[in-house]
């Protein structure tokens, strides 16, 4: 090799295809962050695997000798022994560390043959989308974990009655295990955008090149099915401008932080001295430097701050996306930095709620205590009316209004109101008393009772609830046996790249 | 009825349950716009529907006699004699018209009977998930439409070569006919988003009361039936406090306008006098009131607007949703006004879009001019060195790389260079010549042959082009006929309704 | 005239510059908004203005006769009769309402002279400047209200111990009248920041035409002067371009909004059962029509509602401006939608804060009973300690952090809570007891000392608040001058302009 | 000190005030970010100078003794020798660092009387200020020196002819150096903006404690006199909730980076192949591992990227603080995390802008051939009439209008156009020719001649230009003198800080 080619020397110094003196002038000054930034927004791991498959299929396609492609696959190999991410990074990092590393030990002769039917494009959307399938898979599962989570706690609070509310002010009584149920509710919406935007994702730029594909005769579907893709992101123009899906993975992830920072919200509120329904465990707690009294807890705040930082992060992606679809190229890599936080913003606020769900307080008899004293069954006692008197709904409902009118004046509680009130109210809404028996209106205010009245599907009733929450833990199953399909593909992808590679090198790596 | 209740006269003049001397002892001041929001937000004619469809299911129920039921479903119906939307707004409107002309022409007696089961949370959910999922069909016809136009017109640029760019630079030519497909493409993951979106948001929440269910016997599956709902939102909490169905409405949204709004970049780059290679019609363009020569373009710059004025709303709704589950309860109205703009916005620029795409003038000469200029074939240079030659690509790439740098700084264009300013590269680069031929070298920097070589799956080759189109149109006929199923559907169950108003009143309003 | 230019009858039916047969062959399709949104998005009144002091300013400058000139102000002046808004929509509306409503009735010889040395980049600059101008003061002055009216309550509120927050749980006691001062500070730098915008919008860009000034000898100084402006703003490019203003009031807005609407939250959760401590009058709430209880107050809801408008407001802004120079033009008037909208919202969120202000009921023996409950005074125990035993600080507060510790988890309130108790938990901490007496451990605790007890600047004591408050009150009649003085200044220029056309029509206008 | 105090051994371990055993019973579980945020979100250099003016406030007042403030000051001096920062860090870093440093080597008894009379609240709202007013003189630094390299460079481009655009399309010819003034200008007002906000950063929260001012009787003024505030944030409560600054700074810094980022596009634009009218040395450039003839500047792309990063952050800081005053505490961390980002990302693109602004090469040949070429000067033309011929400027626009209309569908240029064409257009708008001279007709085209017509305040003549760039030179002046000010006020307070600490302690450390 030597002998033909008299550059090895300048090889083994090789830095890359933007050297001052071949197509530019100057070396790049250091004020520029774009490299640095794409270096870090690209998966390592994606990029090493996609140089091999890449090599695999150039060889199979006669491409690339079996006696190159044996060099170049065992010298790739090579980069996995230790620490994968270190060794690329001491080859230069970033995209073309496969490349530089091969020119260094095998020179330009060998080592510049990998690069043919293919680009940066390819690389940064082939590891892109590999990057963003698996965070997709990694925040699935710690969205079912959750869901797990809660199915597992709501069946204890069946009966443990607690006040909901709207506008800020007391509504109906329902129960937190209804509550939770809610949450796993909203949790399987989320599960479902993960889901269908993994479809999306898992389609393979590889072979797109620049936007307008190869003049080699590539193979993109062997490297799409090396690579463990779903499919091949057939244009090839699109398969690299595709950003909707960057958008689509903030825009999802900042939805299912809108959830958990909800219920934060909710947490935060109810742990507070007033209401004192919840407590948090000391461990998710801190004090302060000046009041001795303070037990803060940080969970829900650390939750409602990534949902902050993921919706900046998502507007952060479609302004990088706005102008014509040749200019933002190294503005995309601030993107992919606020995508791949948002990833990670997610799985944090996951985890720590996955924590404080089962080991939070609940203080049942405080919640009864608040859904019984604010009248939060009035609309019960106007139903009571209706079913017991015949009386149509908007006369016993302004009837009722009328009670809590007086009630509220007098200061008097639902505990010491009786028949003799609610005809007060009845004589002045229609001039004559309503009838109804004092233990239908004990009945009609009873927060136990209204709870266990609501019957009908998907309501708090304790029979219903359960009923839904085993509905729930059904379609989670089905639902982790989805996440467990996914990494079994990507694991029968693995294998096969591998088992390629060992056909071409006569060696053998193992399967994973 | 009159003898029994001596409230008719009030009847007449009834406002709604909201009058001082109730709950309340004074009239809302006329600052509050939440209630003329709410109004407006709403859907009218979902409202209506609803109102029928829960009486139907309370009379089938037993919860509402037969008499009573026929007296309020014939006054419903008279209510759709001439325009609906405004018989409905003289009796106060919003969510409540219906009650409120009820109770004015049958006496709280019988019209007082309708909101039993149900509240203002299930008629504003019902209401905004009808209005949601006509207003997603409506964007997805509209998307499909377009998707229609590009395939119409994509045939006639297989060989429209064309350059394209990266970093705003000049990178490889391809040609109109596969930019166009590279649309084509990312609406159809639009219509993707904007169908799993449909699945979730036609669920029926009716029945869900405010969060609590109902302790009266209601079917809830029946009057999802009636509505035409898939099924029903099971958990009654989550589904009237489901609001990340409606950030998702508006995030699928903006990610569509989002890319209408790159093209629409792209056209207006294109447009410009340094690029000449798109022209507008006159009947879309504007000129200046003091430069006479002005001809301004308005489609794109009216989607480009529409996109932001999305993702103003956008993160519009995610600021309403964030707080306790029980707080934004007004402030909602402001996110579903953003929503509806946004629905707005985007069959605005999509009809835009479906009307200018066959009619702007594609200058296929000076697209191709362009191409052949500024070097875009470079790299097919350098692939058909490493083709003819064996040369390693990143060698070939290097060599090239001076070749163009000697060009450039000499003012050479890449039709003015030969094989002698070529060797003198590899001289330069590797000490000896590349000895490529002349007739290689002008092949390689060919624009049309670097198109038609590029025939591998998805890129710009003009038979892989047709075939991609063949197998687009075939799927966007499967995507219309989804569509059509789901306006079959929902007419199906109007329908259904009707039908079963008629048994109930014994007169026939005859299908729809 | 009609003589000379066989155009007369045309001019009749002058419909503008963009007519079919002119620099275009089509009329413009009915699908563009643009011009509409523009029409909207300019203010009228401030666009006649600019006729009329254009005209004054060409007539001084002999770009236009006196005998021209005269015939155009009368027949301008003309328009004001009756309703100005009307009359210029009827001559077509928008930018060049006025020069249309001129060649109808003078005809092109005289009408078609009002464009010279301007475009229609003046026109909208100059009306959204002074659009906006006008918006600011009155923004200002709303601001001034509310400020003034929290002045008007505060003293009533000194002594009113009420619970501070931080992390959601209760902190340190301090007084209603303490926390209205902190609203009336931030309030006074939304003031300066509309202050400091104002001196930056109120620079006149009429002259600069399309960014390139005008060929013609125009005068932009006494067009300012006329007008009202401070100033010009010189560089003419710039001033057609310096839509850095249009973000800056949307951002302004949003930040006043971010207060009133963190208030709003405030408000809300105090109003809610569990806290109880303001109440709002019936006006200002609805009830339901399901639970007759209800009583929700809308005023917070709605200022939450504006401000998230308002932030959707802010990133269309942003978005509309990302891209080069020349291009978003017709976008614009999406971005000024917005701007309108926000500065409504602000408006309105204003007014309803001012209103509720002086009307809410606080229940100041509830605010007591909280801030005494739960501890808040602890860091003042700690306090007391260092004060009488001179023991280290943190030693104090450690202490402390022991004793509540044991208080909370054996059920024990501050009120329950004695010296032994105290010398428990030091004995833990240090293995001695602190010997306080039982005075001052009553005194430490008690949270009317403890708000007494903060004399120094700035704090919640009864007489450093009164302080406070007589200094911003002053500084509230400073800045009420300053609003009159913006007022007087635009009054003067607009008499200034009404006695320069009396000048060249010899007639009487009368001053304003 | 050992014999009083049994606790020293405990000191040496001291690892903060929140230890199992105190007022909490576990430790802190590690998936909890909010401490380590913090600690990255606080200026370690301001906390220290808190440190250390809040002693010797102390001491002044007589809440700490003389001994005691010796010790503890010198310990705070001996933890300047070497890395400060990192010898904080080592005492735990964040807040306390100074505290548990101090109570590891003096014990509790001396170090545990530094806390007295503030809290986290007092370091965090002072640190973060000090750090905020820090960063924005840094920013002001950083724009006065690019209005400083734009002012250097506009002279040499006085009669530099280019196009301007609107709408995407050719508009008016001015000049570049007429544009780059057009950049200072909206760069003075950045400098407006940030000068306004570091008045309002610039005041003294210290001893606002944690709202409620303290107890012990502190000196407010001293300390933020020793701090170099210009002034004490009076309000106590409004002092550690004025988080509004915190937004603003993020609003400010993206309407800097949003002018930046404008102008970016622009250059982008302009160095795109069609365009070629500015080119970046190659030592701003990358190249591509595909196509060898790329030559893509990074630093417009940074800009933009910068720029929808910081946009991002302004949202997150909005979204922070959306909820009741006492709630945003561990998730404002994440609000400051993106305000510094911002100021980092303003940072870098000013200091990219001023790299670039000298060193791209202007092509004013190309330049000059744009603007001829377009019928950039119809207006000049309709002008030209209006002089020459005293024709009503709409009638010369329209006759123009036609002439250009008729040129463009024959394929002419202005160079080709003469006064026979002219006379074609007015023939057919007016029925007779306009009989302008065909000197008058080149005149009017002549885009040199355009521009250098344009005498009126603030246009593009060239003369105006050079008197606009003397005004704006001594602006800046002013600017910079007022920049000067603010760092000799902060140097001087950090010498009166020390000055005090040497008094107290008896020692020198000499000035800075």
């Amino acid at each position: 090799m030597s002998d033909e080619f008299p550059i090895d020397q300048r090889a083994q110094n090789y830095r890359g295809y933007r050297a001052a003196g071949l197509r530019l002038t100057e070396d790049l000054v250091s004020e520029i962050s774009s490299l640095h930034r794409q270096r870090e927004s690209v998966g390592t791991v994606a990029l090493h695997a996609f140089d091999k498959a890449h090599v695999v299929m150039l060889t199979e396609r006669g491409l690339l000798s079996m006696a190159h492609s044996a060099q170049i696959l065992s010298e790739l190999r090579a980069l996995e022994g230790g620490d994968l991410v270190a060794n690329r990074r001491s080859a230069g990092g970033g995209l073309h560390a496969g490349e530089t590393h091969l020119i260094r030990v095998l020179g330009e002769e060998v080592g510049g043959r990998i690069h043919v039917g293919r680009s940066s494009g390819d690389l940064t959307s082939v590891s892109v989308r590999m990057a963003q399938r698996e965070r997709i898979l990694t925040v699935i599962g710690a969205v079912n974990e959750l869901r797990d989570r809660i199915l597992d706690l709501a069946p204890f609070h069946w009966e443990s009655v607690m006040p909901t509310y709207s506008h800020g002010q007391h509504a109906q009584p329902s129960t937190f295990g209804h509550v939770l149920l809610a949450w796993e509710t909203a949790l399987r919406r989320d599960f479902e955008r993960l889901a269908s935007l993994y479809s999306r994702v898992n389609r393979s730029p590889a072979g797109s090149v620049i936007g307008t594909g190869s003049e080699f005769e590539i193979d993109r579907c062997r490297t799409a099915t090396l690579l463990g893709f779903e499919s091949v992101a057939v244009n090839t123009f699109d398969a690299i401008f595709a950003e909707d899906l960057t958008i689509e993975c903030a825009s999802t992830l900042t939805i299912l932080l809108s959830n958990l920072a909800r219920w934060s919200d909710d947490l935060l509120l109810w742990s507070g001295q007033e209401h004192s329904i919840v407590d948090f465990p000391d461990r998710f707690c801190g004090t302060s430097s000046i009041m001795p009294h303070k037990k803060n807890p940080y969970p829900p705040q650390e939750i409602k701050g990534c949902l902050s930082s993921a919706l900046g992060s998502l507007v952060t992606c479609f302004a990088v996306e706005k102008g014509p679809t040749g200019l933002p190229i190294a503005d995309r890599f601030f993107a992919y930095e606020g995508v791949w936080s948002a990833f990670e913003q997610a799985n944090r606020s996951l985890r720590l709620m996955s924590l404080v769900i089962p080991s939070i307080a609940v203080d049942v008899n405080r919640m009864y205590d608040l859904a019984a004293r604010y009248w939060g069954t009035a609309s019960d006692l106007a139903g009571e009316i209706v079913r017991q008197t015949g009386t149509p709904w908007r006369t016993a409902h302004q009837i009722v209004a009328i009670l809590v009118r007086q009630a509220v004046s007098e200061g008097r509680s639902p505990l010491d109101t009786n028949t003799t009130h609610l005809d007060r109210a009845a004589m002045e809404y229609m001039g004559r008393p309503i009838g109804l028996s004092e233990s239908a209106l004990r009945d009609g205010l009873d927060p136990r009772l209204a709870v266990r009245r609501r019957r009908s599907v998907g309501g708090p009733g304790p029979a219903e609830a359960a009923e839904q929450s085993t509905e729930m833990a059904a379609a989670l199953r089905r639902d982790q046996l989805w996440l467990g399909e996914r990494h079994s593909e990507l694991d029968r992808a693995a294998n096969e790249l591998e088992l390629a590679i060992d056909r071409i090198t006569g060696t053998h790596r193992g399967s994973k």
